[in-house]
């Protein structure tokens, strides 16, 4: 999701072991330096490994060697345009694959030139490109109640992961200028600022975080209907606030909890619908209607519920589920 | 999201008005019945407007004319394959556009096999096609339990959805070469398929449908404990029959239903974990193993929660929530 697209990295000078010159000869030397059309330096690309790809963007990342160099080499297939239509449909070769009642499907093959493939090539590249560009694989967890309490709570207790950030936020010691709302309630009250991912720059993108003053929730787990006038309170005056200050409407947001959390101090997500947010996806992301509803009808739900969600392969977390034959 | 692929609807048979036989004879008339490659009958379609695209995703949904039908023409640039990767490399033209530092991009003309395009026709197409495929801005609908008896579900009724297409598969009148596993069991059976979205070519964007074979459940509001045997059947054997021909583990899947549904024919969607499926945020998407658990715990859950979901501006349940001031 992060690694969808190409993206510069502040290069670290001490991995980077800079051989340039081979490659500036090789490649030209510089813009415009050969005829750019006569020179396939892709040709001698040796993929090693495909670091990432997206079937849905059509993008694939790929680590490999260029004239000796490590290089990581990302391919985009280009958007269809508009003003190649009549000829697209006119010069293309079609293969029916499928056809049922009013439905049936090709493939289509169009000329070249329709069909691009941007590409991007990083030479030499640096470990913390390959880092950068590298999919992590995910895979679902299955945690019951008694998994929380025997796996996740002791791991989350022992890393002791800081939340001092967010101490800041709530003490105005960092980011208090960026605050669009709070109520300041020991039990009740939460601080509601833009998350880091927003620019602000539009609302088609807008993302909220409602951090609670409460310093002892530590995620979804921890809820039980005692907490419910917090969580109606979030959502109340959450929604509110954002209506007052950017002028959408409740009917516009998407408001969840994720489980697991990125850090455990309680936080909620506000985003606007119609905008794919990373982790607002149904294997992550709670409602945070439905949160309150459940509570509702079961003060015990979230403490005895099995909750799914996906770890990459490099989490601590995994591997204590796959030590413990969970997985 | 839900705009971002190919995707079939419930056709309203008083507006298909289908003139079936020009479009037969034209098109060879069946699966198979001429070569596929010879003809290409997008030649003659012409482009009326876009109705929407997606830049990140490479599709583009046209609304024209194909043989003096209205039609629907969606186009979809395939994922990049590793399997092509050394021919790509070796067999395409290659430009310059850009040099700066370690980073250089170019525009890769790959050979047209290797570039291909998907494309699905919808011929005849209704309103209700164009609608579908047309940009939309989307709200946040709330629906009380009443509010499905009392809006909802009189909607559903009245617009009397054809979801022929279905029945062909049930019965194998059409795509039977594509159904990848079948429980023939009346009760608890189901047919799973690959969706329409999905070219089949690599598993990274994994997605199939399981059908049921019951007739009458519409969606996730119709469901109580009664269909466990039901919901658990297709989560087993969806998972094993994946398992089998993918070799992919449920630890990979994302298993879910969606409320509302694109047509009220019970089906549950099995999707890679960590492919963005449209359609997979938590304001659409249900998890079948929650749907199972809630379920368990309390039978007539869907019948009186308080469901969300999001409504394009268009949708004429909207229309309704709105008359009804839901909204």
């Amino acid at each position: 999701m992060a690694d969808s697209a190409a993206k510069r990295v502040g290069a670290d000078e001490s991995t980077q072991r800079v051989k340039r010159a081979k490659a500036d000869n090789e490649n030209g030397g510089g813009e415009g330096a050969k005829d750019p059309e006569c020179e396939n330096v892709l040709s001698e690309f040796k993929t090693s490994t495909v670091l990432s790809d997206s079937a849905r963007e059509k993008t694939m990342f790929l680590h490999g060697k260029l004239a000796d160099q490590e290089a990581v080499v990302i391919l985009e297939k280009t958007p269809i345009r508009e003003d190649s239509l009549a000829e697209l449909f006119t010069g293309s070769r079609l293969k029916l694959e499928m056809r049922n009642d009013i439905y049936s499907t090709y493939r289509l093959q169009a000329p070249p030139q329709f069909n691009e493939i941007k590409t991007t090539v990083v030479c030499p590249a640096t470990e913390k490109h390959l880092k950068k560009y590298q999919r992590q694989e995910s895979f679902l967890v299955e945690e019951t109640g008694e998994d929380y309490q025997s796996i996740t709570s002791p791991y989350i207790q022992k890393q002791s992961f800081s939340v001092q950030w967010v101490y800041n936020i709530l003490e105005k010691k960092a980011e208090a200028e960026r605050i669009v709302y709070e109520d300041p309630d020991p039990e009740a009250g939460f601080v509601l600022l833009p998350d880091f991912k927003w620019d602000q720059k539009q609302v088609d993108d807008l993302y909220l975080i409602a951090i609670v003053h409460q310093r002892d929730i530590r995620s979804l787990r921890d809820l039980t209907s005692e907490h419910l006038p917090l969580l109606q309170n979030i959502f109340q005056k959450g929604k509110e606030a954002i209506l007052q200050r950017y002028n959408l409407p409740a009917s516009k947001l998407r408001v969840y909890l994720h489980y697991q959390p990125s850090y455990y101090h309680l936080h909620v997500h506000f985003t606007k619908l119609g905008y794919e947010a990373p982790g607002c996806g149904v294997e992550r992301a709670h409602l945070l209607a439905d949160v309150i509803q459940n509570l509702q009808s079961d003060p015990q739900y979230y403490k005895t519920r099995t909750l799914y969600f996906p770890l990459r392969a490099d989490d601590g977390l995994l591997g204590k589920f796959k030590e413990a034959g969970r997985l």
